[in-house]
Order: structure tokens, then C-alpha cells, then sequence
């Protein structure tokens, strides 16, 4: 069954059981289904009734069940959730993802649910949170499969079993010895294929590939993506083995360098959550730095014109021409860069009016800021009147370039073509267009305006 | 052993065994360590250098190491070992690993080779042959585990035990009636767990989430991220269990796809290959068609210009002012594209001066090739000296702009920053400073030399 069946099939059943208040029901959906799958149903709703539906299941699925949220949505969820139902499920949740939760709570929170969970949770849960972001520690988990060397292979299969139900994958398992240092490496499927009588030691892989647990993020993740591992053992600076990270996390870790370097690219501080999921003021801001930044660039630009072509009568157009186009082309370029990867990550899903009366407001707010610096600048350079032209082409520009840069690739995914064909050059070849026409028809319209009064 | 310490403890070792042609320490080598570790040293060699290692390797080793190449250097490697020993190799190689091999290899010797494969192999090798590019077909393995629902966890561990061997991963085990359809799905580590008297399908999971064989690849590895799947079955239209993708298959197409968008962005058509490893013309071919639309994009905004402000006397310069930054930014932008994903995939280690060389030859011919179509443009609109001004900065602006595009992210690299902060705005601002001073200094000179003769 293909995943998006679920969808249809159960989402009005559920809210049927919502509103009959049908506990069993509820619980019986939690619990059937991949927690995957149940996590994605869920995140179509609204938190409250999200929680409505998993507070029925038993706490060890609710922390299967969490990790699979979007982290803005587990932070919005646990703010519903009580400090004691909430300290059941920090506990039930793997090592890696539950510091992943912490770490964007707010600390105040975390203070008051760390003092519910079991101590021996607790104090591994502190060890994580002190690593510093985006270090291997960091990503790591401490429930990591591990034998000593000396035992047979009959005893390492049963010692496994024991270990298996807490552990985050055991077909990775390294063997160690009393001082935790790591000796080797076996993987299942070389266990079950061994005679039961061999001791470990013997075909275990000695040289193992490793991290520190100081290494940078995006190095593990390229580690285990050059040697196609499932996992990658974390050692401390006396070999000892700490935390091994797993493959799903250093996927998670290469998209999210993706997106920085594509954000970055198209000049927007990144984002720490998605496009979508990014409030307001804190998306205008993550632009408008760079904007800015920009602005003053191309007024050097401005200058640098001056200098070559004093611009005396009509010809002042010319000084602030680079700078009005510059502006539109980069506002789009930062719309059309930040839906295109929402695109790919497939986070914009049907929001398209959504996201066009989002982007007319930033394009507004950023647009006016702009104008005002711009207006300064230029008032400097070429005095008041001519200066009104250039801050309102700004600001029809920096408006009207924000909102078509984020239209236009939704528009050619609608065609289904690929959004990315709006490169950022396109978006700025077609603002420049535009921006000339604005540019002299509010030069035009301005005079006449002057001339009349 | 962080890997990186393999490198610098192993390669004089190696050369002293090729020079003194030492069959048995160069097996030994290649079998004692990680196939991942032996073909990231081996890469860092001529491949003529590279195949005298691998050569006394058996076929089984050969095989497992081979994938690991980049895929351009497997397409140099193939060339150079005969026939037989290639069809050895290629028998050895998993499924989806040997196919991505022979579509990217001459079909005149996929034709010679095929016919030395061993005849199961070869029907395997054709059938996914024909599935589409970027299907899931195209990037799945058969080489799964299966077993009938209908038997105990103890007969299913022997013949795990017995199918280990040749199976891609064994890690996930998919249930399966006479008619391959796909019943049910079980983890290893469940099976462990399990009773030994236990049925298979009393344990095993329904309603498995599955992929078609003609979804998009993109779609797979969205799914596999998704539920942090080790793989993904995929079925035919009756859902009958054609072959798997895993994990690391599913994290490849995310990086292909993260490249393929960053590409785009920057206006460059998408490399099939990395960008140290694309030929000269190729690269300057994908890199040239966006240039030579975004030029006639440019030339529009001429003519709007032009509408506006008829641009007689001095003024004819404004009109072109647009395009010819417009050209030095959009050059910039793609080198800066290219060389910040290629050092997000660690490509570029240490190949300054070879990059720097590179894109001024680059620079120069796309120049060119954008100089004189500037030609045309300006010279039907304002006659033959202004126009030689105009082309003569577009080429010099092109060259510079695509030098300083690669140099840049590479020197904030050298600083200790992230080169992904020079950005396609930034990098068309800082080209936009200069290409002010290069098109009024152009056409002053030219004008002097006018006078003058």
C-alpha cells in the first residue's frame, strides 16, 4: 500500500472518534499503524487535535510516534501535553531524538520535566545537551548495540536479544572491552552466518571507522554516505566508543546542509525550520539583513556611476538604475530560492494562496525598509525630488519582485515542469524588465506630478 | 581509525608494492580493509595505476570495492580491464550498482561484455536495464530477502542463514506468496526476538508501505527519509515484489537531486557528473545556454530602455548599462554555484590553482561567444562604435565575473568561512561594481582611440 492511501482511508474515521470520544478506537489507530505513518496523519491537523487523538496510546508509542513530527510541531505539541505524561514520553523516546526536543523547548520547561524523568534517563539526557550543536555528539545516540571479544557467537546472539528491545539498531554491533574502548566490529549478518562455537575476536573487523564526538555534523554524514553504513561508531579522545549516529540522522543532517548552502546561495540567512513552519518577522528579518547588505553594495555602485557620469540634469536615472534593478531581482531571488527547496522538501503542498498573500506582506515590509535607506542615500547624492522616484520604484520593485519570485516556480510546477528552471538569473533577467518599466513610468508620472503643483 | 589516517600510512607503502610488482601485498591489501577505504585511496591514482592494485584482487573483492568508485572513474577503470575479467567483475557487483555502471559505459561494450555474463545475471542485468532513468526500477536491487509466510522463526533463520550471502540487505525480510506478491514485512531484529515456533505471519507487519516501480526516484527517497528506512520494497502494478532500494541508494538521489536543484539556481544546466569531473566543453556548453537566454533577456530590457529614453548622444550607454552587468553577474553566479556544491561534496580538495585555470579559459570562450552576439544586438540598435564598446565589455566582464565567481567562495573557504556566503546577489553586486568601471573605462578608450584616428 503506497503511503498516501492512508490518508483518505482514515482521516474522516478518526475524526468521527474524535468527536464519539472513542478511547479503543483511538488507541487501536496508534498503535496498528507505522509510527511513521500515524505521525504524518497527525501532522495534518491542528496540535490540539493531534494530541487529542495520541493521548490515548500508551506512552511507549507516543515516543515512537513523536520523533516523527516536524521538531516545530513536537515543540507546539508539548506545550498541550502535561509535565508528567510529557516526562513518560521523553523517556520513551530514542536518545537522539529526544535531545533533538529538548534542545528547542523552551529551558525553563525542560528544567521542570527533567526533574520527572528516571534518573538514569536524566542523566544521560544531560550528557547529550552538553555537546555543542552541530558536533557528532550532538547527533548521536548512546543505544548502540556493543559484546566484549572473548564470548562465543552462540552467546553473543543471546546476549543481543536482550539488548534488542532498547537499542537503536542492532545489526551494527561493537565490540568493546571493560574500559568501553573500542575493538571491533561485527555485523549481524556476519554474527548469524558464523558457527556458534567461534568466538567473537576471531571475525570481528578490527580498524573500525569512527568519528569523534567533536567531528562537525556534516562530516559524520559524509562518512557514512561514502561507505554506505547504517551507523557510524563516536569515540571520545581515549577511543572509547560514547554514542553511535545512524543513518536516517545523517540523511536528516545532509538535507539540512543542503538547504543552508541553497538558502545561503540565494542570499537569506538560513532558516532553522522550514519555509513554511518560520514565523513571520523572523523570515522578514533572515532577509532583510542580506537585502540590506546588498543595498549599500549597490549604492557603491551609485558612486562608483557618479564618478564616470556626473549625471547633471535628466541623466541622474542613470546613477540609481544598477541598484532599483539589483533590488527586485534580489528580493526574487530570495522568494523563488525558498519555495523551490519547500518544493523539494515537499513542504508548500496546496498553500499557494497561502504563500502568495505571505510573500505580498514581506515583499511590502522589506520594500518599505528598503526605500527608506534608499531614500537617504539618494536624497545625498541627487536631492529630494529625484530622490522621491528612486524610493518608490524601490519599493514597487523590492514588492512586486518578492511576490513574482515565489509565483513563478509554483507556477511552472503547475505546468509540471521543474520549479528550479526560475533560476535566480532568470528572476532577476525578468525583475530588470519590469523594474525599468516601473522605474521611468514613476520618474515620468512624478515630474508631471511636480509640474502640475 | 578516523579514515583520513589510512591514507597517509598507506600510499607509499602501496607504490613501493607496484614497483616491485608484489601480487600477494597488493591482494592483501585490497582484501583487509573496508571496500570503501580501498577505493578511496585507489581514486587518488592514475586509473592505469589504480587497476595494477586491483588486478590481483579476486573478483568477489573487485566487485565489492568497484561501486565505490565515483562513477566517471568506474567508466575509466572498465576501459582498461579486459573483457573476461570485467564480465567477472560485473557478475560480482550487487544489482543496482552494476547497472548504474553499464548505462553510463559504451553500448557497443556493455554488448561484448554481456555476452561473457553468466546467463541468470544477464537476464537480471537487461531487465533493469530497461527501466526509465530516475524510476524507481532504475535505481532498485533484486538481490532481496523473501520468505513464504507459512514458517516457523526457526526454519526462517536458516534460510536466512542460507540466502545471506548474495542478498543486498538481509536486515528487512519481505513475505511473499508462490506468486511473489507482497504479504507482509518483518525486521531481523523482530525475527530474533521472536519464538522460534512462531509463524511468520502471526509476527509479521500488513499493509507494508511499499513504492511502485515506475515512481520517480525522488519519490523513493522522500519515502525511505521519511519512515528512516533501511529499504523500501518496491512492486509491480499487481503488487507483485520486483527488487528493493536502500538506504544509501535513497541518500544518493537526495544529494543528486539537492545538486541538480543548486544547478539550476545558479543557472547551469545539470551535471551528470561532478563538476571537477565534467570535460571542458560539456562544462562550458551546460554553462553557455543559460547565458546566451539570459543575454536575450537582457537585450529586451535594452529595448524597453530604449522606449523610455531614446538614449541619443551620451546616452546610448544607459541602455545597454543592464546587460552588460547583468552578463558579468549571471557568469559569476554559476561559477560561484558550481564551486560552492563541488566543495559541499568535498570534489575540490586542494585544486585551487587547477579551478582557477579552468574557469579563465571558460570565461574567455563563454565571453566570447557572448560578446559577439552583444555585437549583433547593439549594433542594429546604436551603429558599430558604440556597439564595439558593449562587446568589448561583456567579454572582459564575462571573464572576470566567472573567475572571481569560482575564486571567491574558494578564498572565504582558505578564511575558515562558509564559502556558501557568497552568494549569487552578492557575487552580482560585487560584478555589478566592476563592471561599471570597465564599461565607462572601455568606452573612453574607445572613444580616444576614435579621436585619435
Amino acid at each position: 500500500m503506497t503511503s498516501s492511501i492512508f490518508h483518505s482511508l482514515l482521516e474522516p474515521d478518526i475524526v468521527q472518534m474524535i468527536q464519539g470520544n472513542d478511547e479503543l478506537g483511538l488507541r487501536e489507530f496508534c498503535t496498528a499503524l507505522y509510527p511513521g505513518v500515524v505521525a504524518e496523519i497527525l501532522e495534518d491537523m491542528e496540535p490540539e487535535e493531534a494530541w487529542k487523538v495520541l493521548k490515548h496510546a500508551p506512552a511507549s508509542t507516543q515516543g515512537e510516534i513523536f520523533p516523527f513530527f516536524d521538531i516545530s510541531f513536537q515543540v507546539k505539541l508539548v506545550e498541550l501535553v502535561g509535565d508528567k505524561p510529557l516526562s513518560r514520553i521523553i523517556e520513551e523516546m530514542s536518545g537522539d531524538d529526544r535531545v533533538d526536543l529538548l534542545e528547542r523547548m523552551d529551558p525553563d520547561h525542560v528544567e521542570t520535566v527533567l526533574r520527572l524523568v528516571a534518573q538514569a534517563e536524566r542523566s544521560d539526557i544531560r550528557k547529550l545537551l552538553s555537546y555543542p550543536e552541530y558536533s557528532a555528539g550532538s547527533i548521536m545516540t548512546t543505544e548502540y548495540a556493543s559484546l566484549p571479544a572473548d564470548i562465543s557467537v552462540k552467546e553473543a546472539l543471546e546476549r543481543l536479544r536482550v539488548q534488542a528491545p532498547s537499542r537503536e539498531t542492532i545489526y551494527y554491533i561493537y565490540i568493546t572491552d571493560e574500559g568501553r574502548h573500542l575493538l571491533g566490529f561485527l555485523s549481524l549478518r556476519k554474527l548469524i552466518l558464523a558457527k556458534p562455537t567461534t568466538r567473537l575476536e576471531e571475525i570481528m573487523q578490527r580498524d573500525v571507522i569512527c568519528v569523534r564526538v567533536d567531528d562537525d555534523q556534516e562530516h559524520v554524514a559524509n562518512e557514512i554516505a561514502r561507505y554506505d553504513f547504517i551507523a557510524i561508531p563516536v569515540v571520545d579522545n581515549q577511543n572509547r566508543l560514547v554514542g553511535i549516529v545512524t543513518h536516517d540522522d545523517a540523511a536528516d543532517v545532509m538535507q539540512e546542509e543542503a538547504t543552508e548552502d541553497a538558502h545561503l546561495l540565494g542570499a537569506v540567512q538560513p532558516l532553522e525550520d522550514g519555509y513554511v513552519a518560520t514565523p513571520f518577522f523572523e523570515l522578514a528579518w533572515k532577509r532583510g539583513v542580506w537585502l540590506v547588505i546588498l543595498l549599500f553594495a549597490a549604492s557603491m555602485t551609485a558612486k562608483v556611476l557618479q564618478y564616470f557620469d556626473p549625471g547633471d540634469g535628466g541623466t541622474w536615472m542613470v546613477l540609481f538604475l544598477p541598484m532599483v534593478l539589483a533590488s527586485g531581482g534580489n528580493a526574487g531571488s530570495q522568494s523563488a530560492t525558498l519555495v523551490i527547496r519547500a518544493l523539494a522538501l515537499h513542504e508548500t503542498d496546496g498553500r499557494v494562496s497561502w504563500i502568495a498573500w505571505r510573500e505580498i506582506r514581506i515583499g511590502a515590509l522589506l520594500g518599505a525598509i528598503l526605500a527608506l535607506i534608499s531614500f537617504i542615500v539618494a536624497y545625498l547624492m541627487i536631492g529630494i525630488q529625484a530622490s522621491m522616484v528612486v524610493t518608490l520604484t524601490v519599493f514597487l520593485v523590492v514588492t512586486v519582485g518578492t511576490l513574482s519570485g515565489a509565483m513563478l516556480p509554483l507556477g511552472l510546477k503547475r505546468l509540471g515542469m521543474d520549479p528550479a528552471f526560475m533560476s535566480n538569473p532568470l528572476i532577476a533577467a525578468l525583475s530588470d524588465m519590469l523594474g525599468v518599466v516601473i522605474y521611468y513610468s514613476t520618474a515620468s508620472a512624478t515630474v508631471q506630478l511636480f509640474t502640475t503643483a
